[in-house]
């Protein structure tokens, strides 16, 4: 998959776009004003590999506490504005590295000439964001479709900004769903140089959730679209982040930890494979390691896994075999299959 | 999304490929000699959304089983076979509706030809299924990439069993690497009209599980690309179906219950959307009704996205607007936003 070339921009120390890594962002999920709260959900984020931090700004308390949010969060912070100009304003007089904006709710081209001016006093980035929840009213004529109205809408304030000399924007595009959001991502992705940002909107609970933003952040990432990117999630913000990681290392994209390669467990298993796998899983958990550990149910595809993953059992009858690139080192007895590897994990350098 | 024109063919009464919808499968975790079992097992995934079953046959006892589950089996059964000739003709005598052979284990043309002369006898389906983990060696000496080896070795084993007179296949390709797999799978559809059971094998646990099926199923689906899939995860075979049928609900492809769309709850809601949203799920999933059901924290994308769904709730400070496609019906409080929301999805014909 070749990536789509886009201009490189920095927000506070992080690269968006051009050859940058594909950065992955979150939302905080407590409100603004509580300023601690807000840092403290940060720093755990930053922790689990979030790169961009994104808070909402709903009234003036929330905005007079940014100044503090940015001194204090190790990654960069973007102001979430929506309907008033003044607190955009007021976001970007605090010194945030972006703010986002949505052309969709703050619509006045003299609210964006005035928002123009003072992000330029300040450097700030300019994420401009459209969502299929709150579209402007189709003016075009045309009877254009969602995707077509949320990349009008878009580039109607990208032309906009970029006239008046803006020289750092980043552009999203959502929708709830997953098709409309990737036809849109298409069509601008023809239409502008400007990295893109890129996720599906309010995709639901749990595993739905995590369905559709794998689907939608995912094909656009194969088709090289996308430089920045936010897993939207009816859940933790921390869920969200591991999500958005887990796209990116399935991907080949970017290294996330210990990958496990397990096999389903079928009636073929005669090890408890799913326990198994679980109980690896938890006990590689903080080891900071980028590795592919196997765990196979039986030998029709265990050796063969196991040989591609950096180590690895496939088990047998009450006994599994262990794997090292692709070496059977020793025999193991099921009791003790998941503390021999974790071990063998953990002596890798 | 057009889909790619394969042939027709009918495993029992479940059609797949053309212009059929695409199936979902799974396959049973209980040992295929515990019929009992795996009949229960069977039954509950049905009524999950499971279009078709498939059991391993590890030895003669799980074999001499398949008659039984056949005949009790509300859904076309599938034999699992690996390594041996004699079970796959035990399987086919048992009148299975389908039989997978791997080429890379079963390789002989000798085997090839026997079971080709016993399914024509018995009309079984026969699925030519090659995985990463089990291939044959190289012996093109072309230097062939992994999915490059994935399509060879598969076609090999097309090309005998149609020359030998088969008349229903169907092909699958499956490697735990994401972009692997899709390549393969598009390499194939290139080569033959078969449909094309897709799915990503031995993917992981629970989420990073989830995350890579519906990458790699996804996008393949995306592309036209499917005809039956089959979801693999470290985890309960029900797992495994919900998630199949929520991937080709995400892409319109499937209908699938009530579908909600939630936000993801930032610092600007102003009631607890999370929960909230938890816990419509919780009430709706018995319920067997295709919605969209929008659950919306603020008013920022609330009342676009409310207007998109059947029925939604938009909430506001302690309060909600109840929409019903796009017109607002009434306003409840907090504590009732739950309740009415059910009863009026409940009033829905």
């Amino acid at each position: 998959m070749k990536r789509k070339k886009t201009k490189k921009i920095f927000l506070r120390n992080v690269p968006i776009g051009g050859d940058a890594p594909v950065s992955v962002q979150s939302m905080t999920k407590v409100p603004t004003h509580d300023t601690a709260s807000v840092v403290r959900e940060i720093k755990k984020l930053e922790k689990e590999g979030c790169d961009i931090i994104r808070v909402s700004v709903l009234n003036r308390s929330d905005a007079e506490t940014l100044k503090k949010i940015v001194s204090l969060s190790p990654i960069p912070v973007v102001a979430d504005i929506h309907f008033s100009r003044e607190l955009a304003l007021l976001a970007i007089r605090q010194g945030v590295d972006g703010i986002r904006i949505n052309p969709g709710n703050i619509t006045r081209k003299e609210d964006w000439k005035i928002i123009a001016e003072e992000i330029q006093k300040h450097g700030t980035v300019l994420r401009i964001g459209a969502n299929s929840g709150s579209l402007p009213q189709d003016r075009s004529g045309k009877n254009l479709s969602p995707a077509e109205r949320l990349v009008a809408s878009a580039m109607e304030a990208v032309d906009f900004f970029e006239k008046e000399g803006v020289e750092k924007i980043k552009i999203s595009l959502k929708s709830s769903s997953v098709r409309e959001t990737i036809e849109a991502y298409e069509k601008i992705s023809l239409q502008t140089f400007w990295p893109l940002h890129v996720g599906v909107t309010a995709t639901g609970t749990s595993d739905a959730g995590i369905i559709k933003s794998s689907l939608g952040i995912g094909s656009l990432l194969l088709k090289g679209i996308g430089d920045t990117i936010r897993v939207s999630l009816n859940d933790t913000s921390l869920r969200e982040v591991r999500t958005a990681r887990l796209i990116l290392r399935s991907l080949g994209l970017r290294p996330f930890g210990i990958e496990i390669i397990a096999c389903p467990g079928c009636g073929r298993s005669q090890i408890n494979i799913l326990k198994m796998a679980k109980s690896v899983e938890q006990n590689v958990k903080g080891l900071k390691k980028d590795l592919k550990v196997a765990v196979m149910g039986c030998i029709v595809n265990g050796p063969g896994e196991a040989e591609e993953a950096d180590i690895g059992i496939a088990g047998g009858k009450g006994e599994a075999i262990l794997f090292k690139k692709g070496k059977v080192i020793k025999r193991v007895k099921e009791k003790d299959i998941v503390k021999v590897l974790i071990s063998e994990i953990k002596k890798i350098q």
